[in-house]
C-alpha cells in the first residue's frame, strides 16, 4: 500500500469549484482498481495549494491503471481546468504511524 | 486540527539513522500540547525524500508552543545531523476524507 500526494495549484478563485470536481470525482477514485480512497487538504499558508492523498495498493494501480483508465480523462475532466499548473505527483510508502487516527476522522 | 507537512530531504546513506531519530522522538510529540501524534513516510522515487506528517489541535499549538519548547531542541538533536537542506514546512486542513482509514493502519 502506497500513498499519492499530488500538490495542486489551483487558479485565483477557483477553489471552490476545483473542492466540487473533487467531490464529484470520488466515485471514480472508489471504483478503480486497488485504490483505497481519496482525500484533500489545503494548506492554510496559502488556500490556492492543495494536497490530494489517494491511497494504492501498489504504484502500477495508480500509473499503469488508473492513468491508462477512462476515469483518468473524467477526474481531468472534473478538475484539470481549475489547475493553475501541472500537479507535482509523488509516491510514498508509511515508514512509521504513531498518529492518532481516530482524531482525523 | 491541522496536519503539519515536512518535507525532508536526508544525506546519502543516513536514511536509517534518520529514521532511528525520528523514532526515538516520538514521545516529544506525544507530549506535546496539541499533538496529535506522528507519522513517517519515505517517497518511492526517491529514498532520500521523507514526508513527516504530525496531527496539532491548532496552528500556534505546532509554530509557537512546541517549537518554542525545550523538546523542539531534542527533535532537532535527534534528526537534525542527518537533514540535507532546511525542511519545507507546510501545514494543511482537511477539506474532504474519503479514505478507507482502517486499510492505513
Amino acid at each position: 500500500m502506497i500513498h499519492e500526494m499530488a500538490s495542486i495549484l489551483v487558479k485565483p478563485g477557483m477553489g471552490g469549484q476545483f473542492e466540487q470536481g473533487f467531490f464529484e470525482a470520488l466515485p471514480l477514485f472508489k471504483q478503480a482498481k486497488g485504490c483505497h480512497g481519496a482525500s484533500l487538504e489545503r494548506s492554510v499558508e496559502d488556500p490556492l495549494r492543495y494536497l490530494v492523498i489517494v491511497g494504492w495498493e501498489t504504484l502500477e494501480d495508480h500509473v499503469v491503471g488508473f492513468r491508462n483508465s477512462e476515469d483518468y480523462g473524467r477526474w481531468r475532466d472534473l478538475v484539470g481546468a481549475f489547475f493553475a499548473a501541472p500537479p507535482f505527483v509523488d509516491h510514498t510508502k508509511v515508514v512509521i504511524d504513531d498518529r492518532v487516527t481516530e482524531e482525523f476522522q
